[in-house]
């Protein structure tokens, strides 16, 4: 039996938060995709939300629109028309950052006027779904395994609170504050409340959210409740199974076979590998570091770490993205790594930037921010066209040509997703402890924060990721002493550091891969990152292999593909020199970010039947590389991640 | 609208019908496999059968079994014990095969006992097929898009026929006949006739077979109705979207999307791309040639042409199976040829033989004999095991050790389909016309063939396929002038011919890869052929992105592969080098044949992290191949076909 207190909390380091939103303003790379998001894809998604008929649905003065969107076939309970109020919540979320950037009047009233639709869809008691209150009443509760219910839920109160720092109206938090009041009134040990947690974790994450914007410590509790009762068999008996024969259902007539799918198989302590749905897996992760974070429950850290292991050792794509299937999105088993069916969706990569910036609030460790910007720059990135109005879903590493980002989609997640993460980027850059700010990311901004009771901005002024300087600026209200630390990227073969001019020694105060810099800081103390940025050649381990004899490239965080648009048809027959060097250079339509060139071989048959006894013959070429992200934003054309290299001899 | 009549009877060359099983003795390396089959695969096959209840099912007078095996998931209207009928047809086919290569008295009271179950079962009115007679009475021609009621018939005719020539017992030939009767008076173009023809295709060459067993045109004109009637849309409306409406379904809720799926989406003439389920598409190409060989009906011609050449040019493993996918157990698009997770299905690469066998009943010509043999020795034969009790239904060509041979499956279509295949095989060795014999296979074999009015023996005396080397010795039972026309097979760099110990230039007598003797043949005549028998790499076409940087190795027919238990972990981390050298060598357990054994590189890594920046080094190994379809005969292990392969600089 899991022991559920936190009692681990002597070896847990210092608690980190990141900074909210609107702490931290963004230029640099991410600083025009913010404003793109703030002026054109906000209005996309609400747009797109509208038209598919969800403000009909919230809207309980409105006709009743029905069922719109048929349940799917084979999956006899769901209909993607449930998910309808975490779309508006997630694209309310992304629209709010983006009225950090750029206030719009407009944009303003259009979300105003969905709040006020929910304002008056609630229940008197606090119930707020309107799927289950105008499409199919009398059904609340009842299917907690499919139906999304409080994923909903969590995904409103993300919206509300990112409204509330937004703009300062508190009309959308204090809705979503009745309704968790009303969950915490279903949901729990206590007699007649029910022991159950959503099929699709993310409430989780969300209430901790709420409780540190709200200041008030049982959404915390709540969420904690969710944590540890997942999984469980009280009486012998797991809730999906209860819940389904109190259906008069068979619980194993599951469309996903096991419970897995939901990581709600056994205790999530007890857990050591990540399996099923990639998104689930990853909000549930994140909800399971922020409550070891607010708890200093060190109880979780084993399954966190060995299942953070588990999928970084073995299931990770080189962008970032994870979860090789279709079928169930998401995982498969070890190793299953293919390229041209990678489902490798959006929400997943930006579910893992979720989960690895959680894990920072136990304290800066590289292991965990490297991923977080493989993950951001390359798997999660892809999801938006340049100009913000297109998204990808599923994110494969090699395409004929025929892969191309969607206007629209039947299951909307993942373009708010992407939107709002990058939209909010200011808040993955940092940490902030009580005697330490932990810099994670680096991007031309300026942040306000606060350590050792002090106000500190932080001014990086960068053009990262295309080279690798960085200068920080720090101005604390007075002088004072804390921590700073400066993440290392792993993938930096060389650094410099220079405090005030003076260089310092990395190795000196290195520690899990951030430069720990303990001192008296004063106004104008500024620091110089050098990090060396070459184009580097990976390759994957033997029991990937579909990825032998090929390299992936990266420089910096960039990892880089291969498109038909530069380098012609049938990319598998380009291979790359053993000891060839890369040049950088500018092209367009790739959102200002370098293309890599260097000599390399086509491959060209004399024959082109199927099969031939002929081998190849190697004709020098030119082949042109530019980063995985701006792929398809340009003619279309193949695309390749894992390029095939010729060994050196 | 198409042309029906068979107007094109002058560009038809002469007609070649196969010899029946019972002419054509077989030893070599088919005898002791055809053994295994007759005492072992037979009497499995038929217990299996029987396991499963299909005679609880057949027997009227035994009590009915009911509903055993669930309709499918998704697919509501169908559940394998439909096809029951077509399991019994194919293993009495397969037992019957066998009873001609070994009496057995105890087989043939096994299959008597069958056979006259299905003598009572019979309706009155000629009708016969168990689940619609016994399981869901009342819904007879109701479903032909999904129910396999007629494919049913045709493989219970296959087995009816294969036992009259087994053991001179005609009862189940007259019962099927009296079927086939009553299907000819419910088909048809006549008033009150259905127009409808079988989602899955089969009843056309099962018919084609009866009638040339029983002599009877009628059986040939009702294959040749079923052909000229597949997607035609007499009245504007397709027969299954009418049939669906009759069911009082909507006839686009159909789990498989579009009628390509049963290439019955347009009339056949129409056709000129393979489609669909691999194996409906096979069966229905064998009877569209069958249909055409028979009425010298030209106009077929130019679709089953050119549907073989985009089969063969773009969507064949090297193996000879076809149809990647699992979804729909066939086609996708050009050049998709995944290896780990490739269907290519058993039943496929058995279905190919047959359509290749049938093209060649419009003469010889090499293109179809190749990929006869390709497809026979390798995609084929594969879904059996040595030992003749286990069999593989889906065929990868790249395994991570995980799949294996099954005892049975739910839906037991290959094992009676690889195992009447491989006990049948001495009527794919020849062709027999008016004026010629062609020879298409080689194996140690005595034939006894009829041509120009005369009764030729042909006696093979060949290793083949472990050596090259054939002698033939013609027996006519009088002087005779024919031609005789012997393959060469298209793998084979050099040949040489000796006619009665003279040699005879090639180049001289060849027409579509065959040698064409024409002369007055003579008692003691003899032929030796020498084909030269490499170790050769195959290249496969840029399009196939997967393949590039590998070869597959073939030595005559038989295409190679790595196994785990010869080579270790890892078989995508060896290289083979450009110039290496094979030599053949003796492996216990791999059915006599020989392993190929060269020196190449083993990749080890100094990492074992998922991805890295150091290249792995190369260390020289043995490495070992062995005959692809003796695979998963020994030790689990991992498997792989297409082989790294250094480039020759």
């Amino acid at each position: 039996m899991t022991n559920f207190s936190s009692a681990n909390s002597a070896h847990l380091a210092a608690k980190f938060r990141p900074p909210s939103v609107d702490q931290v303003r963004v230029g640099g790379f991410f600083g025009p995709r913010i404003e793109t998001i703030a002026t054109t894809t906000a209005h996309t998604l609400l747009d797109r939300c509208i038209a598919a008929g969800m403000l009909d649905q919230v809207d309980p003065d409105r006709p009743n629109p029905g069922l719109r969107i048929p349940f799917q076939n084979g999956n006899d309970t769901v209909s993607t028309q449930m998910f309808w109020d975490s779309d508006f919540g997630k694209s309310i979320e992304a629209a709010a950052y983006g009225l950090l950037h750029k206030p719009d009047a407009a944009l303003e009233a259009r979300i105003d006027e969905i709040v006020d639709a929910y304002g008056r869809l609630q229940d008197e008691n606090g119930y707020l779904n309107s799927w289950y209150q105008r499409i199919e009443p009398g059904k609340r509760w009842t299917n907690l395994r499919d139906c999304h219910e409080l994923y909903n839920a969590g995904h409103l109160m993300e919206g509300a609170v990112a409204y509330y720092h937004a703009t300062g109206k508190r009309r959308f938090l204090d809705i979503m504050a009745r309704y968790a009041d009303h969950i915490a009134s279903i949901f729990g040990p206590g007699d007649g409340q029910k022991r159950g947690y959503c099929g699709h974790p993310e409430i989780e994450l969300a209430l901790v959210k709420l409780g540190r914007a709200t200041g008030e410590r049982r959404y915390l509790d709540l969420a904690r409740f969710f944590v540890d009762e997942r999984g469980q068999r009280p009486n012998g008996q797991h809730y999906y199974d209860r819940e389904a024969r109190e259906r008069g259902r068979d619980p194993s007539d599951y469309h996903f076979a096991t419970y897995e799918y939901s990581q709600s198989h056994i205790p999530v302590r007890d857990q050591r590998h990540v399996v099923g749905h990639a998104v689930r897996a990853a909000y549930l992760y994140s909800g399971m570091a922020d409550v070891s974070t607010e708890f200093g429950d060190g109880s979780l850290k084993p399954a966190l770490e060995t299942i953070w292991g588990h999928l970084t050792d073995k299931n990770l794509y080189v962008t970032g993205g994870f979860g090789p299937s279709a079928h169930n999105e998401g995982l498969t088993f070890d190793y299953d790594l293919p390229n041209e069916t990678a489902y490798a969706e959006t929400c997943a990569a930006v579910a893992l930037v979720f989960w690895a910036s959680r894990m920072l609030g136990l304290g800066p460790d590289r292991a965990y921010a490297d991923v977080m910007e493989r993950a951001l720059y390359n798997g999660a990135l892809v999801g938006l066209s340049l100009d913000g109005t297109q998204f990808f879903y599923d994110n494969p590493l090699e395409s004929r040509g025929k892969h191309h980002r969607w206007t629209w989609h039947r299951c909307p997640c993942c373009p708010p997703n992407i939107a709002r993460l990058v939209a909010s980027i200011g808040t993955y850059l940092y940490g902030e402890a009580q005697d330490e700010i932990a810099v994670h990311l680096y991007c031309d901004s300026v942040a306000e924060l606060k350590t050792a009771g002090v106000a500190v901005r932080i001014r990086q002024e960068t053009a990262y990721p295309v080279e690798g300087s960085v200068r920080l600026t720090l101005e604390p209200e007075h002088a004072a002493e804390f921590t700073l630390s400066l993440r290392l990227p792993g993938w930096s073969p060389q650094v410099t550091i220079r405090v005030n001019g003076e260089v310092l020694d990395p190795a000196g105060v290195e520690e899990k891969g951030y430069a720990k810099l303990t001192r008296l800081w004063q106004a104008g103390d500024h620091i110089e990152l050098e990090f060396a940025m070459p184009v580097q050649r990976l390759y994957a381990n033997a029991k990937v292999g579909v990825d032998q004899g090929r390299v992936a490239l990266q420089r910096g965080p960039l990892v880089y593909c291969l498109e038909g648009v530069d380098n012609g048809e049938d990319l598998n027959a380009l291979v790359l020199q053993p000891q060839s060097g890369f040049r950088c250079e500018v092209v367009d339509g790739i959102g200002g970010l370098p293309a890599l060139v260097t000599t390399g071989w086509r491959e060209k048959s004399e024959s082109d039947h199927l099969y031939t006894l002929s081998a190849p013959q190697r004709v020098p070429t030119e082949i042109r590389a530019v980063p995985y992200h701006v792929w398809d934003n340009r003619d279309d054309g193949e695309m390749l991640v894992w390029i095939r290299a010729e060994a050196d001899q």
